[in-house]
């Protein structure tokens, strides 16, 4: 059985993890900063050492190309990112970019002839520092004028980052591809989380990205002095937000099981310690699996919300719809990993990942290995080397299954 | 019976609320800033108008007096303040004050031969815009380096306000008087709360001035992705300090009637929708009229804010504490109001007052009109002018009285 060469998928893991790099150990890679950019010219120059073909397309993904001996065969696409969160982690997004740049090495070396090319693609800007998903959703031709208009990072940052990678904002949607022109899309990553540590799974076949909404709740009572206002007269916003979070915690547990909520912060007004606060704003975040689940989390959180005694606007600041990923690559993925003899396990992904902008072009999946502890996000992220080769030949034995699969060119 | 002369009593409060007034009607007079400055300047010449003496002492203290017949008597000082909270009502403090220099006019003009000198007072910073019940302390002697070091409003505003008003630092305290050379200390000022007004009193006899002590309470937990981390995988600091904020309340009500306690912010770390806060900063607050109930509050607190599962560190910020005010002063303010037939009412004043700084040194007392709904520290703020007069009128008999029980001179 074909494995990849677990010496030189490390070597390159330990280069890229030195751009960067981190005092505590981590990266510090935000899309299109410097440390970034330098990333990404090191991995085209690792394709091009390889005998590789490279392309950067107009939404500035970084790609690696090996070719199918037929012309006007369809691309199967393996990929994840190159950037990272401020202060991240060595494996998230660049684990899943080596993988594929190793596979394809692997294939090439092995002078295998599919009937697709292979393609190791990292896409621009998945974290979300300036955008989000801003490269994969430009090849799924989904990137839409307000997410240019008013990026998460803020429109200078946006603009500065553009300029600094040399891409034209105007150009950004012509990064799109023609559906018929692809075989699927493949992408390992980290899980981020400690389901698979938890139930000692070696592999993760990700059935589906969990739909996330934002709200911001902003209740309002009534400032007030805090030593002459009895308990009794008081229209105290904190204490409403305070029972909020505690309320929309306890309702997820006892009746949302599998979900999650998180208030990530919490603003009261004035804001000092003698005054009784006015004003409470609340950010809330709440995740499922499915539509089914998520529509009615939100309903009876916006009820909770409802139910503190005072009033309570209530504004939408975000909402990723969840996505269901594709049977066929879910199949070759657990095919792929009972070959190796791993123990496989199904789960949702808690967060998002380019594989569900790719979802709206093409047959999209994903392989998660386990994270130590959970931890993401984080200089302290870490996945046992074993876990990401493992993960590696599953993300090959996956890519050779639906390469055979796949349906004849456009 | 002695009243005040309701016409020049009025006249002179419309004149100084129009010093620093506010668009919204209110006052913004903080200390030593130059509209307070501006209303001190004012009050003096409303003194000298009346053919007092004036005084200005060096805690920048502004006084207007009516000497003793007899040489070497006691002084009963009569006071508040004509500094405000940032954009505040026009009533707090300035009553009191102005309502002191109208007594001493309606004894003179009444030719009355009293065995004590009074001095209307208006004293430095009571608010704490820079070190709080700072001419009272300084008076008082209890102004300690410690304060002076680390002033609430920054040494920055407190070494400008200094400069502005003339002051040195060095000499603040020799503002420091003689206890032997007082015959009391009596001060008119609104509640700041309902009590009076639900209770349909028209005057506040003070029994004590609340004690307060704040803390600053940080849980640690561990921040996390807010999609991967589940539920019960989740050490949440900021869910931890909401449940503490609810269950303060809550015990407050339940276990402590008549005290109050206040979350007035709650700050989560890092602060993002889509990460489980790591850290937690609560700024606690709470209030009892004596230290019998003071003690076991803040026990009960902090047991509750140790119960939420996660290490929390307590740091102590701030402590007042609770000050019962002088029998005797009590005594002739209630004489004084049932002399008028005026509705009194015993309570404690939830607020540091001037009052709490002379009571170390002199028999010191209160008197309160009702609040219109409570409200002080706002534009807002407003009492009946009718009862301004009653209070007026109080303060008047009550001085009397004190001045006829005073001790001989030293």
């Amino acid at each position: 059985m074909l494995h990849v060469d677990r010496g030189r998928f490390g070597a390159d893991f330990e280069e890229l993890a030195a751009i960067g790099r981190t005092p505590a150990g981590g990266v510090h890679r935000p899309a299109l900063e410097d440390a970034h950019l330098e990333a990404r010219a090191w991995f085209l120059d690792r394709g091009r050492a390889a005998g590789l073909e490279t392309r950067v397309d107009a939404a500035g993904n970084h790609s690696a190309l090996l070719p199918a001996r037929a012309a006007g065969s369809r691309t199967l696409l393996l990929g994840s990112h190159l950037d990272s969160v401020a202060d991240g982690g060595r494996y998230d997004g660049a684990l899943g970019v080596l993988a594929a740049l190793e596979v394809l090495r692997t294939v090439q070396e092995a002078k295998l002839d599919l009937p697709v090319a292979l393609e190791a693609i990292d896409f621009t800007d998945e974290e979300g520092s300036l955008v989000g998903l801003l490269g994969s959703r430009a090849l799924a031709g989904t990137l839409t004028p307000e997410m240019l208009a008013s990026p998460r990072g803020g429109r200078a940052a946006f603009v500065a980052g553009l300029e600094r990678a040399g891409l034209a904002e105007s150009r950004l949607a012509s990064a799109r591809r023609d559906p018929a022109t692809l075989a699927g899309y493949l992408e390992l990553h980290i899980e981020q989380g400690p389901v698979l540590e938890r139930g000692g799974a070696e592999i993760g076949v990700v059935t589906a990205i969990a739909g996330s909404r934002s709200f911001r709740l902003s209740f309002t009572g009534e400032a007030a002095h805090a030593g002459t206002t009895p308990m009794d007269a008081r229209r105290d916003a904190g204490l409403a937000a305070a029972r909020f979070a505690a309320a929309a915690h306890d309702l997820v547990v006892a009746e949302h099981p599998g979900c999650v909520a998180t208030v990530g912060r919490i603003d009261l007004e004035p804001g000092f310690f003698n005054v009784v606060p006015g004003r409470a704003r609340v950010a809330l975040e709440f995740r499922a699996a499915t539509a089914v689940e998520l529509d009615p989390l939100e309903a009876e959180l916006l009820v909770l919300a409802r139910a503190q005694g005072l009033p309570v606007e209530v504004e939408a600041v975000g909402s990723w719809e969840p996505c269901a990923l594709d049977a066929s690559v879910r199949a070759a993925i657990t095919d792929a990993a009972e070959a190796l003899s791993l123990r496989a396990a199904e789960l949702p992904s808690w967060a998002g990942h380019d594989a569900e902008a790719l979802a709206a072009i093409t047959r999209s999946g994903m392989i998660f290995v386990p994270s130590r502890g959970g931890v993401s996000h984080s200089p302290s992220e870490h996945t046992d080397w074993d876990d990401c080769v493992r993960g590696a030949d599953v993300l090959l034995g996956a890519a050779l299954r639906l390469a055979a699969g796949a349906p004849p060119g456009p």
